[in-house]
């Protein structure tokens, strides 16, 4: 976690006005340090019919055996083993039928030496038996029931605890829950369940040049597509997003913004060192701007921060050097802070490169890929502003900070869109 | 599509009472065949913020154009190329500043030979220029600004419809959306999508041994985990679950809930050939049962059929055999109905087995396993009513119908069950 540029792990590793950048490997460090900082949300509690997907904030450990009773495993006869030690097809042995056990209905009676009781899979075992016999073994008439073969004692049968034992551990704190987890949960007796908070994310899109989702677009104006497709991104990640519209690109109303009580505020638009970039500078001087300009492309212009100790993420407002800094950055951060794993959600598969990929060293690149004929191509028309590169993209490769490219033919993971 | 013992793909290829269950493949045959009769459900429209994972039902083409005007991708200044042909550091070349452009706002003038106008990233450009000079390379001094640059026609401009062209196909029917996607449709001016509608699957619990979910177990009765977990599946795949509560193990309530107007009835319990197992009977008498055993374990005794055209698919109400039946068959058709991939939603990799895993010739089983020092084990505890074993399960193998087992050391691929 040592960073080379900094006096402790998380100074300020800013550079004004880009004059130089931070890398890649040094903003993921500031942004882990601050992670580590904050530390999980608090948990809450949610109804087992809403805790798919969401994360075990505490250990559980069963108060309840399940079953709680002896069962038959088998529709058969309930009986002593004991008593049917020699039978056999040839030498059948004979059982007086005591009655029927369902499941769900405890036996009234006690079966006694030579006699047995008619069972169903899943009842509860009466009194005196020992083992099941099943159908198939069996020739009955009446209250009578021949035994056609001998069993070892406790055959076919289901002991108390067999599933779960109060007692067990049945689940880890950081598991994210599963349908099988919910059955557990429920076997056991659970209605609820303790999760990590949702993180509540702020989504502060600004941008004169913006009309708002819904709008048609028209004249010099543009219609957002940020704010859509952060929300997308934010409820993947297990977020709470809320994006009550465009702001104006204005300091006043920015700074407004800025005091919402979210766990993780991300900007989108305004960035830069511009003049209308008003976020980093109003950052610099009401909160604290800690990382400005990564040395990367797309997103270059990112920045990261807090505000009265809530971690602000500045994505810039090209599209796709947005969606590329919160995958980046943002993600990660409202992934940790839900207790989710860190990486990205993506599906890998490894391919081999059809063309050459140049990326000057010192430069992380974020390339969008195809797969043609089994090969890795770079999309065509990729620059930052063009949102319908990343939608033509199959996914995406990464050229870290001190690799000069990728020669054809070089294997070269690729992370799928489609893989969520 | 052929099938051996069938006379044409979807005859009844139910063997009554098990005396001989069919295969698995067979049943996948007769449910793809099924599924392809009944083909996609009909489209809805949904808003955008609600259509991230949804399956698109139309393609998507774009009635605008994205830009729909000329804009600036650097900040700097807008100009005619022909202006500065020979400017250079050392024989810069001035031009009168008209003002300023702003993203989202139009110029009003037009700029003439020997002018410029300060632009900022984003913003239209004016009348009657070609071309964008940075910043970096001007020096400007109130009205004056001194290009110390030439420049090509056309640089750092971005031109209309460079993301999107108006008649582009922007998204193609059946893509599962992503968040970019949500990006583009809003780019373009969609404030709704037309997607496929969500499978309606109606769940029918049955049980006398069951307390609903959120009790606690007592006596000799056990906490329904299918209804549960079987609604977080049917999530997990798209579909709209619907489980009202338990039903009792009586023929009259199970035929009425089978009278549900949903997509899809998925019955646990009673699914077997026993005294208390009433939905093939009933669905022999009142429908069609057209698959009543498959040779695999667990789940051995799952069927299918239809209702009133409807599909059933018939669970065991163990709960192991009810993931897993509900894996190999129930989400299948959830999945295909909703427009989605008939594939597992499971994460695949290959891994060494660590043991010899047994299977008989003719037999599909499901194997419940954990990765222990990279290899495959399976889970200790496995049987069909401990749904424990599929929570400490990381994943799962299945030995397929034709393959009597795998030795240790085989290469097996292992369906891990925390990727989704």
């Amino acid at each position: 976690m040592s960073n080379p540029t900094a006096k402790h792990p998380n100074a300020d590793v800013r550079m004004r006005g880009f004059a130089g950048r931070i890398s890649v490997e040094q903003s993921l460090q500031w942004l882990d340090a601050e992670l580590d900082g904050l530390g999980l949300l608090a948990s809450e509690f949610v109804s087992l019919d809403n805790a798919a997907g969401r994360v075990l904030a505490a250990d559980v450990v069963s108060a309840a055996n399940v079953p709680n009773f002896r069962r038959a495993m088998m529709d058969g006869f309930a009986l002593r083993a004991a008593d049917i030690a020699d039978a056999s097809p040839n030498t059948p042995k004979s059982l007086g039928v005591l009655g029927d056990c369902f499941p769900g209905q405890a036996f009234a009676g006690e079966v006694s030496a030579g006699q047995a009781v008619r069972i169903m899979t899943g009842a509860p075992l009466p009194k005196g038996v020992d083992s099941v016999l099943p159908f198939e073994q069996t020739e009955s008439n009446g209250n009578e029931v021949r035994a056609l073969m001998s069993l070892p004692t406790g055959k076919n049968l289901g002991s108390i605890g067999e599933d779960i034992a109060c007692g067990d551990r049945v689940l880890s704190a950081g598991r994210v829950l599963r349908p099988q987890d919910i059955g557990v949960l429920s076997s056991i007796g659970q209605s609820q369940v303790t999760v990590v908070r949702r993180p509540r994310v702020r989504i502060i899109v600004t941008g004169d040049e913006l009309l708002p989702a819904g709008a048609q677009p028209i004249g010099s104006k543009i219609v957002d597509a940020n704010g859509p497709m952060l929300t997308a991104l934010v409820e993947r990640d297990g977020g709470l997003p809320n994006h009550p519209g465009i702001m104006p690109d204005n300091r006043d109303a920015i700074l407004a913004a800025l005091e919402d009580d979210a766990d993780i505020l991300l900007t989108s638009g305004g960035s830069s060192v511009g003049q209308e970039d008003h976020v980093p500078t109003l950052l610099d001087e009401h909160g604290k701007l800690a990382v400005h300009g990564v040395a990367m492309r797309p997103a270059g212009p990112i920045g990261m921060g807090t505000f009265k100790g809530r971690l602000v993420i500045l994505l810039p407002g090209n599209p796709v050097a947005c969606l590329w800094g919160y995958d980046l950055l943002a993600g990660r951060a409202i992934r940790r802070l839900g207790g989710r794993k860190a990486d990205w959600p993506y599906r890998k598969v490894t391919a081999v490169l059809g063309r050459e990929i140049k990326s000057p060293v010192g430069r992380y690149d974020y390339i969008r890929v195809q797969l043609v004929n089994g090969k890795v191509e770079p999309v065509a028309q990729s620059g930052a502003s063009v949102l319908s590169s990343t939608t033509r993209a199959e996914g995406f490769i990464v050229v870290p900070t001190e690799v000069a490219g990728f020669g054809e033919g070089t294997e070269v993971e690729v992370f799928l869109y489609d893989s969520v």
